[in-house]
């Protein structure tokens, strides 16, 4: 937390946290609320008026019992989220954005969104990309998800990188003009191999879509809530 | 050292300490002793009969005061070192080879003896490519030669990689035909922009150049000394 404090952050779980969040908010949830615990999800969804949120996450990427939805971009519909207050609580993603509390900003990136973001930060001096990574190791779809950030920043300015933002960069190189490297990048990978052994392929599928939704998440850290912005 | 612990290493400080203590025992040295602490090495030097030490490293990239040598690996000539004990002390190096303590094999690796050390461990169940880094972090020079190691044991066999092999490899790939790639990712590095400052640019050459030097250099953990094997 405190190299990040003061920093404009982009926060990477793009297996699947903030692709989900993404979702949640481009199918018109009110608010996602990111929870580090179940326990904590469900007394937080508890006193919210009744009808106002939908309870979601995973552990061990399974829906939890009780739940009204997993943690798959594609449940998080119109028809169930829309004017919504959502409470998510995901292993790595929730856990990531505690690292982040004392940035200065913190926005949450996935291939859907990227072009949002990256049109909300492009002018800020100085930005992480932080990868949530999986169970505390690096996971190579959230280093080439980073790596698209950095390319795409590096299109509207004149970017100093650091040494991990080069290794990220060519990381995303390697397959941008190649769908088939992407995807193996994504399912090879120590977060898309367990998706794959679920039987969650589809939410590879859409995460590895680029742009398709055009809001940029941003958790508001004094509340610590996130919305549209 | 718990995560390393019974495994095949290969430690990289490619800018500089393995660089120069592989070109040491390809210069005849009889071992390479490594220390923490600047102090520790003059003790352990003085402990030696007198004409058999050589005392070398580095702080802050720059050669000790009342070192006989610095960290450039052209410094170790037959002339210094042939038959001697290096004593030797640097900042990220031997730091590194402290977190392998635990591991059943450890070796050194540069590129300058990328396909000696390969052929020691190509047979190994597991190998665990440690970056030393610079300060604690990151350093693309070390992530660089380490993806050299994953292309060189890939071509010997069927290996799975995990997330950080592979970017390690992608990063490679991306300057392993292209010399003046490899050099930018040198010199752009975190420790090889210090080694630019500070003008040792010839260094940063000795240690691009492949293959060199046919010694691999192993560290016998319960001595504590390196030797070639």
């Amino acid at each position: 937390p405190e190299a990040l404090s003061g920093a404009t952050l982009v926060v990477i779980d793009v297996l699947r946290a903030t692709t989900t969040i993404t979702a949640a908010l481009a199918a018109g949830a009110k608010e996602v609320i990111p929870c580090f615990e179940i326990d904590e999800a469900r007394r937080i969804a508890a006193e919210l008026p009744p009808g106002t949120s939908v309870l979601g996450g995973e552990r061990g990427g399974k829906r939890i019992d009780g739940f009204d939805l997993g943690n798959s971009p594609t449940e998080y519909t119109p028809e169930r989220v829309a004017g919504k207050s959502v409470v998510i609580t995901t292993t790595n993603g929730t856990k990531a954005l505690r690292q982040c509390r004392l940035a200065a900003e913190v926005w949450l990136g996935s291939l859907t969104n990227l072009g949002s973001v990256v049109a909300r930060i492009s002018a800020k001096p100085t930005i992480h990309v932080v990868c949530a990574g999986t169970d505390g190791h690096i996971t190579l779809e959230d280093v080439v998800t980073a790596g698209y950030f950095v390319l795409a920043l590096n299109r509207l300015g004149d970017w100093t990188e650091g040494d991990s933002a080069i290794l990220a960069r060519v990381a995303a190189e390697s397959c941008e003009n190649d769908s088939a490297r992407l995807r193996s990048n994504f399912t090879q990978s120590r977060g898309g191999h367990n998706l794959v052994e679920l039987g969650y392929d589809a939410d590879i599928d859409y995460a590895m879509r680029l742009d398709i939704n055009s809001v940029a998440p941003r958790l508001e850290l004094k509340e610590w809530r996130i919305r549209s912005a």
